[in-house]
């Protein structure tokens, strides 16, 4: 279906950064106000917020079964299926981050890892970017091991009650919903 | 399929909230540093972005088309295909601010409004959460009227542009691909 495949929008000029100035600085994150100049002439102030790129694996078992891991996230207090994911460490390649993290959320390691469509969770306000990866043929050869600030519950999931997550709207961790979406159109009706 | 739909997952215990210190505050975001007590017993900073929830928009006219704003977003430079989105002003509901983006963004205003399932795009740093709705028998009104610091331009596509746009990985932002994979697993194969 090449043919029906749309050309990006025309490319937009950028902002002219005109200042910088960076709020805060830390190992996990950052957040920088920059002055810049929009194309009528006016300056504004826009922030960014600055967070190094992150990845995020779908599993999936030999017997087809899905994991995902029940995970308590702390900026909104609830615990919900998720994707295993993470931050890339400095050094990595978003490949060994994946199968790192895959392997420490799920005890999991993948017979064949492949990319899967990528992206940008918040662009308004930061470049961060998620690399995702489908992995196949995983086979359990660990026991999870999350990092102290972590609290994880594996559980394997048939495709059907994965659709049934999906459809319900009970995935919404945007990490977990969209690799799982790009899995659903790629594996059958 | 309900039968088939799993349950959530066993919740965790909410980590316990020590101190918390406002790192930055403003009108368009803000930044925080909590000091939690893990499971472990052990103490950890956990920083947490702070950000208005959003909208997202999918606006389908009366002959099936849907609309899609090409727009340039200065934290990562490029310009690709998005759908209506921004953030909800103080005393909007959810879908006053859809309403208020698709006719800001493109023009449009829907003859019926429903929800699509929402999601949090970064929820293991943010609370936030945005809004999905779609736009259903939508009807040009006016010129689209962008604020001055956002740069857009409106196309209309065809389901097959649509999914092939989806299918080739090229709705790089996550506020754009997830309702679409939402409408595609819902209007048909």
């Amino acid at each position: 279906m090449s043919e029906s495949l749309p050309p990006e929008p025309p490319p937009f000029a950028p902002f002219e950064r005109l200042r910088s100035e960076q709020i805060y600085h830390s190992r996990w994150c950052g957040l920088r106000r920059d002055i810049v100049r929009l194309p009528s002439g006016s300056e504004q102030e826009y922030h960014v917020f600055e967070i190094t790129d992150a990845v995020v694996v779908l599993p999936v078992l030999a017997d087809g079964r899905v994991a995902m891991v029940g995970q308590y996230r702390y900026p909104h207090g609830k615990t919900h299926w998720e994707l295993p994911a993470g931050r890339m460490n400095p050094g990595e390649t978003p490949r060994e981050a994946a199968a790192r993290e895959l392997l420490e959320e799920t005890g999991l390691r993948a017979g064949k890892l492949s990319a899967l469509p990528g992206f940008y969770p918040t662009n308004g306000i930061s470049a961060h970017f998620a690399h995702a990866f489908l992995a196949e043929d995983c086979a359990v050869v660990a026991e999870p091991a999350p990092e102290d600030s972590e609290q994880l519950f594996r559980r394997f999931f048939t495709r059907a009650e994965i659709a049934a997550l999906f459809d319900a709207g009970r995935l919404a961790d945007a990490f977990a919903a969209l690799p799982v979406a790009y899995w659903l159109r790629r594996s059958g009706p």
